[in-house]
């Protein structure tokens, strides 16, 4: 039976125009769009709201990357639409399981981003005992430009086998993810190789096949 | 002689314009007017220009907590006029170095805040050598209400001498703020003894003359 996987598109531009465009451009093709974290800081909640109006089939993921004051910072983006935020796995469980509630007090998901854990294995285990939904592996943009890749720790914590939805995140490529899918992941979000694209549908449409075919 | 101690508001608060009308009740007595990490999520890049053309005297610190792609993210709230940006010491040292250098391309200062990090002398060495101005020791809300302070890290860290202005944040009231100067603190943070008080403008005229007595 072919497993369900998810393509998140990751909207990292700061013009809040380019940014809904780009949305529509790959809306048919993908399932989750992301607010990323620098656009988000740029534009505030008001797009958030704008881009779950628009797209309302879509669930719309805001990478707050919150690191304190967890139920606080999170609640607002949750009652604004947004179906999925992040918690930074680096933060107190205290914080992690404020945007859980948040999460769940809304019928949403609260996602940690084991960006720069050191015991990336102890966090996804603490994090999934505390309520998180979805437990993101993020190779980021800083780290990737010094040739990291988030291939092993997707083997580490699918192997874990923690029942939660697994996203990877980290110069995910047409040639590459495939492999991403076949090693566990349920989210697949894919950034400047849509939005960097020459044709940004295009480059989704394509995603979407590889992700399928690789799912099936 | 006297010591400089810097005292900075942190606002909290998600509505805009109760933040602008904090910072013009408290501006007479504070150095740096501070836009918390969730107002500046839920408001954005205009709330930013909005406190600077209004407050163009006091330097104005746009808490972004950046976690990666660090000139990116902090690059054009420089440019829209903060003077401050924070960027956490448990992100990868490039993106602490991609912050310093849009921080000094634009003239302003770059601030690590050393929340949640394991070895905070080790960090604030790493980023002292990295050209960070700012060396944060912050103890967040989620800590706080477990009943965390400041104190010690702050003795850590001003033992190590290491040149840098140092900017204490956690919880700090009138009973402790005296204590935080002569501890070594050389800006000193004030978020909700001021704003939760039932007279701000009264609260930061307090923490001024409080300041200024332990600075003398």
């Amino acid at each position: 039976m072919a497993k369900e996987v998810l393509i998140q598109v990751a909207l990292d531009t700061l013009d809040p125009q380019v940014t809904l465009d780009l949305a529509a451009k790959t809306a048919p093709y993908i399932d989750i769009i992301e607010i990323g974290t620098p656009c988000l800081k740029y534009n505030g909640i008001s797009l958030v709201k704008e881009m779950k109006s628009r797209f309302g089939d879509k669930k719309v993921l805001v990478d707050l990357k919150t690191m304190d004051a967890g139920e606080y910072e999170a609640r607002p983006f949750f009652e604004a639409g947004a179906d999925i935020t992040t918690v930074l796995g680096v933060a107190e469980l205290a914080t992690i399981k404020g945007v859980v509630k948040a999460a769940h007090d809304n019928n949403a998901w609260a996602q940690v981003d084991l960006i720069s854990v050191a015991d990336k294995a102890a966090c996804a285990k603490a994090c999934a005992e505390a309520g998180v939904d979805v437990i993101g592996i993020h190779t980021g943009l800083d780290a990737q430009a010094a040739g990291a890749t988030p291939f092993a720790d997707l083997n580490l914590i699918a192997g874990l086998n923690l029942g939660k939805k697994i996203s990877c995140a980290g110069g995910i490529k047409p040639e590459t993810v495939g492999d991403v899918v076949k090693a566990g992941a349920d989210i697949v979000v894919v950034g400047g190789a849509i939005y960097g694209a020459d044709d940004p549908a295009a480059a989704a449409k394509q995603m979407r096949e590889l992700v399928d075919a690789a799912a099936a």
